[in-house]
């Protein structure tokens, strides 16, 4: 039996799947940041090209992906689906595991599925710059990839935590010809207004967002990115799951439950999202969304209205939020220190569509562990919850059920994390009720 | 037209190719290192299982792989054969290029291809510990992978310039559960002495190997493991080269070039010597060996017999050889650093058959990053040589020419050299012939 399944290139998909026109209930609208009315396309285009609005707000149930884009992708996809029989049988499970790699792409991560088309959009209305966030680093990595292969600048702004944790990152996006700076920073209102209240700021990617927003909204050759949260990024990560549907096919399984770790939502989202209609037609697939228990957005937040950054610049979008005022502890998984969930999202897990799931980083490095001595890979922080989450489903599940998991990220520029766990220096910290309760006075009050 | 191509995984090869019964002259014997006469096999049981001593000396054309090495070559085999167009294109070039990629194994780079069977063939003889050396950290690392695959001890002795250049190498080894030393270490009298002579040694891998070979020698339990120059090594590395072959009938292809870095010659040798029955039956296939001008083994060294180790535990082969006192400079492409190369790789090229290109290290991360801003993936230093060479062999070769590298590995863990290369702070060193005749001076005066 092959454990590798390998979708053949001319079988890449050629449209990414919008979930939009699916969902059971609409998704409710963005709203303006300051009128808190409509939000109209235009507010969006100081910081956003026309192709992307119009992908944000497109009712097309799939979008075709323009052949420069499938050229990138070539360089790395169609990724591998692979049976990991190995853990299977460290666990003693009755059920078979599969997990989709995407830390074969160039930057490691999942990321690189939505920074091409965006960086190809933007240069394509005429956009030299680029301004980002990132917080362990994975996304900013992948903008710079991006940013590269079109021949684009790319300022990258990253959660100060994660840059000091993580010095390779700064080096791999100078290599890609990108520059970084550590958030908060002195390049923006928002990042020196931060300083001087707290010099020794860790950041946050509430926070980093704010700044990145700002370098785009006062440059005019400049945009602003978002590498999750948003539909047009789920949209793009939507060919992780196409992928994943047609190599289930060619080894003949059906799909139980389909894992990912949840940040912004949008390597789960990616994956579970074209089982949707299948789904919705009946069929008994579980959508089980992994979490930290310090940063427990989807188990514990609270499912409405909120900004998407701590300066309020973006549109206010309706999800499950810790409150976009909320500082999350400095855990190693980064990519998943974020306050608020992509709404589409939010929208499944609000109609009882979504398994949500939080564990501790302990645990999750224990499972991450296990994966290296059994599968031979490193994974990611934020994998690790996804792996965490499939071992906890296939020790509960019906025998002979199909497991399958989003591999995110491949962990090589976060060995430190790894140091910290092997030196057992990992904090298992859990989110008190009260910081929840706190941050949440500070959103605004709109009904619906 | 498919840019990579994919070998299904059931036409992965089922036995390795061993050069030795088809080289035009025989191998010159390897020699005992105190008495200078043959070396019988029962001297190198004392470091090595009978298994892969018979595989040393054998003269079967192919030799089977065992199941259970199968069943941990594909958690990553077949590898990929790429082809890379926009590097093509970025250069102009007339030819086509493409690389076999190796860097997606667990370990990061080709050296799991040998790791993974020396381990099981010791685990089936009893051993419980197995020492190392490693210059750059991707042998040590992949023993450790394999180790851990097969429930081994690991202990791996790294070059001291790399293990401080290289520090996420230890995090990655102890998270196999492997144990390293950087080297000259305490651990052992070659250390010892070498660090009572130098407290400020920075080591070299024939020192690094002394050190193993003793720490084998004097426990019971422990055998030793070397990650390239032996024959058994480039046997079990004949699956890329093997791989190649039938990649490039899938494609279309005929080789007009094979290239590959060298160090001890285990990548090198592994990509062309299933291709040597096609040379000598006539085919015009040119095999290029890249290596650094500041370890120019195959283009400046002597063709003599001598120690593989500073400390002249190893056996005398013939190779080419800078002297096993050869200390060389801290170049990032910690892989290269060897004073000497594979008998067999050195056999060809005394017979002409191999075309050796020594190229400074500066242009070399020069290629790396054109790479790096083509194709997107982040090269080891090591790698970055064959780039070098096949980027040079594109823009000489007749228009038409298909051009077939390996990717050795990828330099995730090797980010602090690309620091050094973008801040401008890498020297172009190049060997001053005294040094090789100083040192050829200790080699033993042996005819044949």
């Amino acid at each position: 039996m092959e454990t590798r399944i390998n979708l053949p290139q001319n079988e890449m998909p050629s449209a990414w799947y919008n979930a939009l026109p699916d969902l059971p209930t609409p998704l409710a609208p963005q709203l303006d940041p300051q009128t808190h009315e409509l939000l109209t396309p235009d507010k969006l285009s100081a910081i956003f090209p026309e192709a992307l609005i119009e992908q944000e707000m497109s009712l097309k149930r799939f979008i075709e992906i323009p052949e420069q884009v499938k050229d990138i992708y070539r360089l790395f996809r169609p990724t591998p689906l692979v049976r990991a029989k190995r853990l299977e049988e460290a666990i003693g499970s009755k059920c078979r595991i599969y997990y989709k790699n995407e830390s074969v792409s160039p930057s490691g991560s999942h990321k690189t599925n939505t920074s091409v088309p965006q960086v190809y959009y933007n240069k394509l209305e005429g956009v030299k710059r680029l301004a980002t966030e990132t917080g362990a680093g994975q996304w900013g990595t992948a903008l710079s990839f991006a940013c590269s292969m079109f021949d684009m600048k790319c300022t990258v702004y990253m959660v100060k935590v994660s840059y000091e944790q993580k010095p390779y990152r700064k080096i791999l996006i100078n290599a890609y010809g990108g520059e970084i700076f550590p958030s908060p920073s002195m390049q923006t209102n928002a990042g020196r207004e931060m300083l001087a209240k707290d010099p020794d700021c860790k950041g946050s990617l509430g926070l980093a967002i704010s700044e990145a927003v700002e370098d785009a909204a006062t440059h005019d050759d400049t945009k602003y990115t978002l590498g999750s949260v948003l539909n047009h990024v789920l949209l793009h990560q939507s060919i992780v799951g196409l992928e994943t549907e047609k190599q289930l096919q060619m080894a003949g399984e059906k799909p139980d439950y389909l894992i990912g770790c949840v940040g912004g939502g949008s390597n789960f989202g990616g994956l579970v999202l074209p089982f949707l209609p299948r789904k919705l037609a009946g069929e008994n697939i579980t959508f089980v969304a992994a979490e930290p228990k310090a940063c427990p957005t989807l188990t514990r937040g609270s499912f409405r209205y909120d900004y998407g950054d701590m300066a309020r610049l973006t549109p206010l979008m309706k999800m499950h939020t810790l409150g976009h005022a909320f500082m999350p502890a400095p855990i190693h998984a980064g990519g998943l220190r974020y306050h608020g969930d992509a709404p589409i999202v939010c929208n499944l897990m609000a109609e009882g569509l979504v398994d949500a799931r939080a564990y501790y980083q302990g645990e999750c490095f224990e499972a991450a562990q296990l994966f290296l001595k059994t599968e031979g890979f490193l994974p990611a922080p934020e994998t690790s919850h996804a792996i965490r989450s499939a071992i906890q489903v296939a020790k509960e599940a019906k025998p002979g059920s199909c497991v399958v998991f989003l591999y995110s990220g491949h962990g090589m520029l976060d060995l430190a994390s790894y140091d910290a766990y092997l030196r057992g220096d990992l904090s298992n910290y859990e989110l008190p009720q009260d910081c929840i309760d706190q941050a949440l006075m500070m959103c605004p009050t709109i009904a619906g």
